[in-house]
């Protein structure tokens, strides 16, 4: 595809529909500018069996990455990009300016070729930095004790199920949620003291004002991430933020933007200025491009001029394979998959043309300097990990780990804020052994797993391989699982791909919060159970994870209306429901004043030994 | 549908085409016809880089449940049903009688009314019972010491992986497969133990002898079941027949047939005579059919002529959910979801509208007798098993599962054997303790699970959302997972859905299989990993679960025939794959004498220790 033919996003190519029954809400904080957005949904009344009356449900509100695409009163203009949300609480901090230029010789290059005039994003807007000396992380703000308004933004937004909703009606057993978790509410003073540790980062550029503030560690929400970007082969801009945009729609936390096509610079723009989510990147791999692809040609000036220039764009975290030493890349040769991480790769590769350890590596304290300049966080690749179960928790990788472990020390020397990655494919049984491992080698700082896919025999439904592993992890304590799509090893995630990669890591990330018995998190599932229960089949539809597809699923065996406020469904027909067979029960039971669970039961054990003293004969 | 409308199978109904690159073997026994069928996956050679030789690559094989239908060479008429392949083994025990006409009254009347002889399968055979006084169990011979024909096939069926590969290259560690399994094949005589202790069954009706014999122990490789069945608003007999040869191609090692519609017996027969997989009912449904839908009308009677139709038509394993004991029912009154089990909620009916004890309870022993007359199965139902997360792990549910603890002995007194059904809906955190109770409590009888969902919040996913619980719950024990659909909680499955949980399902086996350390379950992820390292394409498709699927994902973005055998795929384009560039370091490493990995490490270090004391400055 030439530059002059490439497709740009306009208002038809991103989805802007509202999610059925709901409505975007905005929850304002201690200031005025602090307005948290989340997504309320209504539900019908339950109506009394045997009566007239109906009983209201309460609205459930539920975590809301969509951004301002499902609200209807907000307007947009991708050519425009988003409103910049943070721009104010970044000005007032006093300790950023404007710059001039781009300090990037390639970005001020793209900038002004004119053959790229067509493509660009327009609205560019000069790019901040922190003032000399100064330090503009999250975590260089909490360590001073600051509650940043990006941390109260967060608070307020992991609360979202439990300070607006009625106490469930049950108690439900599970683990704690962490011991340093407030039994309570999330706090701000927790969110800070919880990024000051280096339990959890806030990825937040201050080149990014678009993006929502949100919070990857253990003793929040678990988080996913959606990887989108476009290959040498296939893709445009046009579908890349859309992807995006469509990717947060259904619950992407964070997106990667993996772009090692053409026009990434420009690519990059589009979807930064047009994202309400963190994004992330693997800088490695424009600079690859840079070089035409030859690993061996790569030098630290290329690269810095990389990680400056996405720095500017507003990256909010990079990728960075600094613990792919060359000692380490013997351990690989005799593996069933060696080394299958892209970054690791090319990194290997260039250790070993030069014979020279790894130059992200020996300029550590360097990327420091420009991370804290713009507040990108780390993500410290595994360049190492396996591509095969059979190399799954092999010396190569967990040698790896133990460099990244140093590398988190040098960062949070600096107050760069740090997260780790985690692979990859991990029978079952070695999960476990990852997340202790990982916790205990990094001080803590926040995992960020692939899956982990649990058996390598299924093309086409990598989604689900690893969508096993990925809440398995996530209750072990990993912070933000990297999605995998049913394309994974096979070819580029479409559309149709991207949704089911996000929807299967928003069940296993939510599936991971049950289990740490977050305090929130059933209230979805109570509703909807109770929805389900209750034949509110609307209510069943609008509370799921993609209210679109439970729909049409349903209405293909039953599609009339009428169906949808029937007390059956097709599984069973109208005699067989066992859902309507319970009601009388309860019916029978309420009838017969049963309600006095205890008293019941004690009434019926004597009915039972009444039986069994009489014998069976009787009863037929 | 009327009866005369009734769509039947034809040979264009059938799905019959053989797997890629695949064909059908038979391992034959210590006998002449003990001929265990197998799925033997052919695979191209390696080509030995910067060389022209090529390493063949051993052929893979599989555990096949297909059937003859993926036998080019089998001669299949749906009319005549498949050829009886343990007829022999059942008449030389001299165990049985041929009855002179069917037993069931309500079976006799079905095969003498006209109006169904249009749709009534035609090559009716005069059903087998055990002669007066004698148990025809799989359990009842294990015990006497007996190694049946049936065993025997088995343990071949058992060892598909292991003793007909190579050595993989490497070691995994893993749990152990099972205190009791002997360390390398599993053997005739071991399977007969497992089933003498009652830790595995053998769904094999004597009116079944067209089944593979198989086996549902935790010693064993996992098993999954695939629901199917017409409902009164939709299907056929001839979806419903193609439905369960289509179960078998992709991996179900047993289908429960749960028609609830129109014509189930004869459903029923067409399926039974055309399956090479056990066959598993719930007899209630059809009993309430009897008598309209009424659960109160249910008498004993009925439902004994529903078991004794079903048995003599060769259903080889039963659900009965005669743990829902009167005294338990008020404890699910207060649940979110009250009873979710169809089975159970006819019996909760039942017991209240009469204030009588379960009859399934009260005649258990009489249904024992039947049982053993067969040679059917016990699946003991949870009719109380939790429908949401809410009600999971509750005093319902454990209560049942004491009855069935009891109910069990009582089988095993009669040589029955039995498996034990489990839930349903369970957060992550709980999932083992259901395990572990069941265990304690039925004497280590086979579990059986639906699932568990671990969300209630996926409605449309819920095959994901449950085969994350069935991969740990099946890793922690259980023998058997019951599949779940995509259309769970919304409609009847089609058979895209029916393809989409078998698949989902055998990835929950095969990664509990991978996570037990079971010997052989290695064998073809490390062919597929190697395949995908290589650049096999075609390998990597013939050795997936799906390799339609694997093969049209890959060419969506890929399509040329070319692109099949590039060492590239459309993820990462030419420059930037990975696994090219690890093989760049392979040959570097090999060109450089480093092959000896320890040697390799330390001349590493080495060279990192000098790059340490000249400084980082010179390198770049």
């Amino acid at each position: 595809m030439s530059r002059r033919t490439e497709k740009l996003p306009s208002e038809t190519s991103i989805t802007r529909e509202p999610f059925p029954a709901s409505q975007k809400i905005y929850v304002q904080g201690s200031r005025q500018d602090v307005q948290v957005a989340m997504r309320e949904i209504s539900l019908s009344d339950t109506h009394v069996h045997g009566t007239e009356n109906w009983l209201p449900n309460q609205p459930v509100t539920v975590y809301d990455t969509s951004g301002p695409y499902t609200d209807p009163d907000a307007n947009i203009d991708v050519r425009q990009g988003l409103a910049s949300l943070r721009a104010p609480w970044i000005a007032e901090r006093g300790d950023t300016e404007q710059l001039p230029e781009i300090s990037s010789a390639y970005g001020r290059e793209r900038l002004y070729d004119p053959e790229l005039a067509a493509l660009r994003f327009q609205h560019f807007r000069q790019p901040l930095r922190a003032k000399s000396g100064a330090n503009v992380t999250q975590l260089h703000y909490a360590r001073k004790g600051v509650i940043t308004p990006e941390m109260e933004y967060i608070a307020i937004r992991e609360n979202q199920c439990l300070d607006r909703v009625q106490e469930p009606g049950k108690q439900h057993p599970g683990q704690n949620f962490g011991a340093n978790t407030p039994k309570g509410l999330i706090t701000p003073e927790f969110v800070r003291s919880e990024v000051a540790a280096g339990r959890a980062i806030i990825p937040a550029n201050i080149n990014h004002p678009e993006a929502e503030p949100m919070i990857i560690g253990r003793n929040f929400l678990v988080k996913i991430n959606a990887n989108i970007g476009n290959s040498a082969v296939s893709s445009s801009i046009e579908e890349e933020v859309e992807k995006a945009v469509w990717a947060c729609r259904w619950g992407a936390d964070t997106i990667m933007d993996l772009s090692t096509g053409k026009n990434i610079h420009e690519t990059r723009e589009w979807i930064i200025r047009n994202s309400p989510v963190p994004i992330g990147t693997v800088p490695i791999y424009q600079a690859l491009e840079k070089v035409n692809g030859k690993a061996e040609e790569l030098t630290w000036a290329i690269y810095r001029d990389t990680l400056i220039e996405q720095a500017e764009q507003g990256v909010d975290y990079f990728t960075i394979h600094a613990g792919v030493l060359l000692r380490y890349i013997p351990l690989t040769a005799s593996r069933v998959t060696g080394i299958v991480s892209r970054g690791g790769s090319i990194l290997a590769k260039w250790c070993l043309a030069h014979h020279k350890e790894n130059f992200l590596y020996t300029h550590f304290e360097e990327i420091c300097e420009i991370m804290k300049a713009y507040d990108v966080s780390f993500s410290l690749g595994d360049g190492l990990r396996p591509g095969s179960l059979a190399d799954a928790n092999d010396r190569a990788q967990f040698a790896e780990l133990e460099t990244l472990g140093e590398l988190t020390k040098i960062a949070w020397k600096h107050d760069v804020q740090t997260m780790i990655e985690g692979p990859g494919h991990v029978p079952m049984q070695l999960i476990k052994e990852n997340m202790d491992k990982q916790l205990e080698t990094c001080g803590e700082a926040p995992f960020y797993t692939l899956g982990p896919l649990t058996t390598d025999i299924a093309p086409g439904y990598d989604h689900i391989t690893s969508g096993i592993g990925a809440a398995m992890i996530g209750w072990f304590g990993t912070a933000m699982l990297c999605y995998v799509t049913p394309k994974e090893h096979l070819g580029l995630p479409n559309k149709k791909d991207v949704k089911d990669g996000v929807i299967t890591y928003k069940i296993a990330a939510h599936a991971a919060d049950l289990a740490k018995g977050h305090p929130g998190a059933y209230v979805r599932d109570n509703a909807l159970s109770k929805a389900r229960f209750e034949f509110r089949w609307q209510d069943q539809f609008n509370l799921s994870l993609d209210p679109d597809t439970a729909r049409e699923f349903h209405d293909e065996t039953l599609p009339a209306d009428g169906a949808k406020v029937a007390h059956f469904c097709s599984m069973c027909g109208p005699h067989f429901c066992s859902m309507k067979i319970t009601q009388d029960v309860r019916d029978y039971a309420a009838a017969q004043g049963l309600e006095e669970e205890a008293a019941l039961a004690e009434g019926m054990e004597e009915k039972a030994r009444e039986f069994v003293e009489k014998g069976t004969e009787i009863y037929l």
